[in-house]
Order: C-alpha cells, then sequence, then structure tokens
C-alpha cells in the first residue's frame, strides 16, 4: 500500500468535451496516472468537467477549465467550443482531424490572438508520436516527404484480403464484425479520414496551411483479390497510402491505393496498425508505427500533450500563410489488361505507352481461354501522361474491360 | 537569390568537442539550417570553437558558448570537459552513450547544481526519436518493456548471415568494407555498445540510474549460419536483442542474440538499421526504426536537441536514485543438440526438460549419419531453470557437441 501523504501539487482543471470511448478512456487513464503527472510536472490533472451529449454546459466547463481536452469530434458545435476556449487563452488538445484540417485558420488565429494553444497528437495514429516527431525532433529539418499509412480500418481490410484471399466486401464485414470498422465505412474506405489526417501532417511538414478539400484522394472500394494476387508475384504489398512531398516549389498531398516492394518499410505494417515514414536528406528515412486507434491507445496521446503543455514543451507552431499544391506528381504503375488474345496485342499497348513516355518495367501475359491478361509495372512517369496513354489503351478495340492502374511506390530506400 | 537582409537574431554559440565524421556532419547541417532555426526559435546558431586532437583550447572553448555539443567520444577528458560546461550551466548536447552511461550520476548532479542541461538524441539509434518518445509523449505513460535492435553494425552480419548464408566471418568481413564495422569489431560485435544504449534507455523508461556494469551482455560472434537456418524453419529471425523489463517490482536491462517470430514488429528491420518497440499497457506498444549511424543522420539528432534547448523544451529528467535490478528473467528457448542417432535419446532429453519445468513447444529431428540433430523451441521458462536443464543434458552420454542455446521471443503482438 501506498503511505498517505500530503500533496501539495495545484489542480490542473481539465475541462472534458465528450465521453464517448476516448473520452471514457482518457477520465480513467487521468486517474490512474494523476501521481505520476504530479510528480513530474508539479501539477496534479482532475476532471472538472464534462459535457456529453445530454448533459453538462459547455460554456460553465470552459470557464472553470486550465485546460480542454476536446473528443466530442465533428465540427459543429465542436469548433464553436474549442474557438470559445482558445479565445480565453485555454491550452486545447483535441483528437479531432475533421475540425482541425477544416477550420485550422480560424483555429490558430484564436490561438495567437488569446495565447491558447492546440496540440493534436492524437488526431493522426493515436500514440504514434509523429505530430510530436516533425514538430520538434525534425524542427529544422528539410523534410522531403512522408508517406504514412493513417487509416487501420483500411489496413485491416486489405491486411485481410492480402492474407485470406478474401474479397473487399467479405474483409469490410469481417473487419465490421471485429470493430475495426463502423456500420456506415464510408470515411474510412473512401480515403477521406486519411486526407484529413495528411493535410495535418503536411502542416508540420512543410509550414503551410493545408486544407482538407485541397487533398486528392481515392479509396479501395474497387480493389480486387486479384489485383493483390497478380502485385505479389512482383514482390508488391497492398496499402491505402498517403503521400506529403515536395515536387520542385510547391507540394502535394494525396492518399490513393499504392502498391509497396516488400523492403519499403511501411510493406510490413499488417492489420489495424498504422505507421508513417519520414524522408528527409540528413536523416535518410525514418518510420514509426503502432496502433492508430482505439480507446486507450488515444487517450494516452492525449494525456502525452497535456503533460507536454504542463511541463512548458513550446506549443506547435502555427502555419504559415497557405501552402502552394500541385497536382503535377510522378509515379509508377501497375497496370491490368484484359485483352483479346491475338498477335500484335502487346505491340500495340508497348507503342501507345511508348508515345506517352511511358517506361515498362516487368510484364506477364497468361491466356485466359480467348483472351489474355497482360499485367505490368511501368517506371515512374507523370501521373497525367500515364492516364492519357491508359485511357487510350482502354479505347483498343482488342482490349475486353476497362484497364486496372494502380501506383507502386518506387524502390528507394536503403535498409 | 535569396535577398540579403538584416537578421535582428541574436547568436547561438555552439562549442563544439569533437570534428570527426558526426563534428563535421554537424558543423555542415548548422551552416545549412541557421536560416530556418534562427526563423523557428529566434535565435541563430553558429559554431564558435572546435577542439579537435591537435587544436582548440577546451576552456576558452567552454567559457565562450552558450551551448556545448560533444562527439569527440570517450570518457577522458571528455568527462572533465562536459562537466565544466554543465558547473557552468550550459546545455549540453552529446552522443556520447559511454560517457553517460558510465558516469550519469556525476554529470546529472552537475548539471542540476549548475542549472545547465544534458541532451542526448544522438546517443541511442541516431536520429530514431526514441530518447524523445520516451522522456516526453510517454512521460505519463507506464512503460511495461523496450525492445531494441540498437546496434547497426551486428543488424548488418545478421541480415546478410540470414540474406546470403555467409558465415559470421564473412559478413563481418563485408560490414568492414563497406564501414559498417570498425577494424576492431569488439565493441560492436561483442553487445557492449548496445549494452549502453540500452542502459539509457532504461533509465528514461523506469526513471532510475542504471550503470553500463549492470547490463548483461552477450554478443554474435558464436551465432552460425546453421542456427539462422534451422530457425527460419519455425519462422524466426535471429537479432541481436536489448530488453529493459519491469521483472515484479524491479528492472532487467540486458542484450543477447535473439530470435524473433516473423511478425514481430523488429523482425523484419534489416542491414544496419536500429529500430526500437516500447510496450505499456496503455498503448499497447509503438516502434521507431530509422537508420542508428551516420554523419549526417547523427549530426540531425543533435540539431533537434540544440533546437529543443532554444525553444525551451523541458529537460529531460535526470534519474531517481538508483535502479533495482534483477537477473531472474523468463524467455522461450531454440536448443539445438547433436546426439547419437539412437532409441531413447528424445525421452531422456525430454525427461531431463520436464524435471526442470521446461515445457516444448515444437521439435525436429533430422539424421546426420550415425548422427541426428534435434532442434527444438521451448515455451518461457525461468532462464536460469533452463540453463540447469541445458547443462545436465551436455552431460548425457550420448550427446556430441555442447547444446546450442539461443532466447527466441515469445508471439505476444498484436497487428
Amino acid at each position: 500500500m501506498t503511505c498517505w501523504r500530503v500533496m501539495s501539487d495545484e489542480l490542473l482543471k481539465i475541462g472534458l468535451l465528450g465521453r464517448g470511448t476516448v473520452g471514457a478512456a482518457f477520465a480513467e487513464l487521468v486517474e490512474e496516472r494523476a501521481d505520476e503527472v504530479a510528480r513530474s510536472t508539479g501539477r496534479r490533472p482532475v476532471i472538472s468537467g464534462v459535457l456529453t451529449r445530454s448533459e453538462g454546459d459547455a460554456g460553465a466547463i470552459i470557464a472553470e477549465a486550465d485546460l480542454i481536452v476536446e473528443v466530442m469530434g465533428g465540427t459543429e458545435p465542436t469548433r464553436e467550443y474549442v474557438l470559445a476556449a482558445l479565445n480565453g487563452g485555454l491550452p486545447v488538445v483535441s483528437a479531432n482531424k475533421q475540425l482541425l484540417s477544416r477550420h485550422g485558420p480560424e483555429l490558430w488565429a484564436a490561438a495567437e490572438a488569446g495565447g491558447g494553444q492546440i496540440r493534436f497528437e492524437a488526431a493522426v495514429a493515436a500514440v504514434v508520436p509523429v505530430i510530436r516527431v516533425l514538430s520538434e525532433s525534425l524542427n529544422g529539418a528539410q523534410i522531403d516527404r512522408i508517406h504514412g499509412i493513417v487509416n487501420g480500418t483500411t489496413n485491416f481490410i486489405l491486411s485481410e484480403m492480402a492474407s485470406t484471399g478474401a474479397s473487399y466486401e467479405a474483409a469490410l464485414a469481417q473487419a465490421q464484425q471485429l470493430g475495426f470498422a463502423e456500420a456506415d465505412p464510408t470515411e474510412d474506405v473512401s480515403g477521406a479520414d486519411a486526407a484529413a489526417k495528411m493535410a495535418l501532417l503536411a502542416q508540420l511538414a512543410f509550414g503551410g496551411w493545408v486544407a482538407l478539400d485541397d487533398v486528392v484522394f481515392e479509396g479501395i472500394e474497387q480493389l480486387t483479390t486479384e489485383d493483390i494476387a497478380y502485385a505479389r508475384e512482383f514482390g508488391l504489398a497492398l496499402k491505402l497510402l498517403g503521400t506529403a512531398e515536395r515536387v520542385g516549389d510547391a507540394i502535394s498531398v494525396r492518399v490513393h491505393p499504392a502498391f509497396l516492394y516488400a523492403a519499403h518499410p511501411l510493406a510490413s505494417i499488417n492489420g489495424s496498425f498504422n505507421a508513417v515514414t519520414i524522408e528527409s536528406p540528413a536523416i535518410t528515412e525514418i518510420t514509426l508505427s503502432g496502433p492508430g486507434a482505439g480507446g486507450p491507445q488515444t487517450a494516452s496521446a492525449i494525456l502525452g500533450d497535456v503533460v507536454s503543455v504542463l511541463s512548458g514543451v513550446p506549443a506547435i507552431e502555427p502555419p504559415q500563410g497557405e501552402a502552394k499544391l500541385t497536382g503535377a506528381v510522378h509515379s509508377a504503375f501497375y497496370l491490368h489488361l484484359e485483352v483479346a488474345d491475338k498477335p500484335g496485342v502487346l505491340a500495340q499497348v508497348a507503342r501507345l505507352l511508348g508515345e506517352h513516355g511511358v517506361s515498362v518495367k516487368t510484364v506477364a501475359q497468361s491466356g485466359l481461354g480467348d483472351n489474355a491478361r497482360l499485367v505490368m509495372v511501368t517506371h515512374s512517369i507523370l501521373e497525367s501522361d500515364f492516364y492519357s496513354a491508359c485511357d487510350q489503351i482502354g479505347e483498343l478495340e482488342f482490349v475486353r474491360a476497362a484497364p486496372r492502374a494502380i501506383r507502386v511506390i518506387d524502390e528507394q530506400f536503403i535498409g
């Protein structure tokens, strides 16, 4: 038994907005770790008020609190409450990627004007400390590119499809049954959730504001087990990949399915885990991985931010103006064609690719009755050039089905 | 061209102790990133003095500097210089794991007395931000265990042996040729280098002081390609693994070769990369990986620490007293026996294992002329009990060679 003792610690009154899975886990964690936090920071955290759907008055909770933890989600009325807290000079710790990626400029302006601050480690990859590493460890380094598996639902579904041969529909049903996907999975499987997270990472890596609406994204709904099986022949793993990278004097932020070579650090991230790879000329690359969701994991990330506020870790820098975005990016592609099995087909496909500057790296052809299947991987090419070639190939009379194209991340890693 | 402008930033004068690979890379990086650091912190870093083997006066360099970067290595006279800086109230950024793990209490006391601080991200896994994550993100979380591949030389050698079937000697020669191993590789291949790093990680994770002398370690010199080939049949990868974990009310810190199941996050870390997995009930586990050495990478970690000092990130907490250490740890084992091929042998081995409480998980036997090879993997057992059984087995008359035992890290990971 721990001896009773007089604790002279000043309290830190936390106003908790939201008490779903994460809110409840956070309240529990605060109680469990209060002694340790008091020991290391000199202030003892307590939950001074809780706002739920049915109970609590937001204004009164904010007025009483020293710090606000926002885990209610959504953008309204959440935005209003967070603005009130920031205008009042309070630090806000939020797990709300939608709010931050849609209303960032307004929130950062309120934080600056009111003297508050916003921390949001839990908004991306839960307790995987990617926000801290970007805003602190690599503050001072030039970052060239971030690749991320930042949505656990889609990574679980793709891992299931790859390991069991299940269809997309069956893997999704499995994810729903195990609690890895919601009843309406649209936000996750469409890539929208990952897009919001990549917008936040891009802001930290490159300094400018990236609005969610500026992130282009594609989801995983169209992927087939056949794509995965074929790609395995080339040694590729299929992931829903977020990318934020410098392209000339602009940046590109996007989310789409992509094949990774087996040696890529993200290729071995399976199940509901998240992982982020940060590339910089000075550091080569570092990879951070771990559970990307879950009540206790997200709560732990939030408590880490609370401790940072208490111990005086400098506030995260607000974005410096708007980022200049571009869509003119390069990628290698996997291209899957169903064609009539007759002479000259490969030659015509190759000619069209060549005319658009697309160079083929590997090719595999297999018979299929009267038809043949042509699967190839290209070298890196401007995406718009590839799609021009692909569209023209789709119009050739011997092509039996719409061409299927999936991006491939080039081998470029040491290890 | 960037316009010329008046910069009003106050200078941060850095005294650089040592100008080997890392020191030179750091001086270059400071010049390259000075604008960015000045923008984000308001102070412009400059190298105000450099101590090399042949030039510079340590006392004068320290007296003039606002901050000391120590990359000279060794413990004497380095210790003396670092103490002088700390006693003078200067922040010291060091990459010197030997100094820190041998003379920690003295250094931390000087920092507290003089008002200085010590940061040492670069001392473990270079730019992989494990020090920061332990001291900040997870400050407030209870950590149960850290597993680390924290020596790039040995990981390169073991990866070579696994992928090419090369002998230890051939793989070491290859590592030396490529600059991944020194002419005298003892410090790395014996596990001593990894032991110093694990002592530092244990201190941060568990709060107490762990002296290098208290870390038990074994190296990789005795490992054979046969061990690796056999273990592959069981789906295992061989790594030099550092472990720091809670065992009851004590902690264990150790370094030894270990087999990992393929799904373990460290199993896929190949080549000269480093990686650390941190386990905590609240977070499940997170893994950080990247290049564990290299001039620019180490310099980048040092600059990250300099920026932290400048921007007021709280100092790393000094150790709270001495850690209580234990050697009574549990592990599963791979056991390789060469025995006479005759009836009753397996029964006798199994009986001896059973008498010591060792339970066998998998076993494979293969003929070898008059002899047979018996390879098994056990369930987790108190190490001393396993070694008692193993020693007795070694004395059985039908055993043809010294038994070979290598630890196996149990499957315990989600993903």
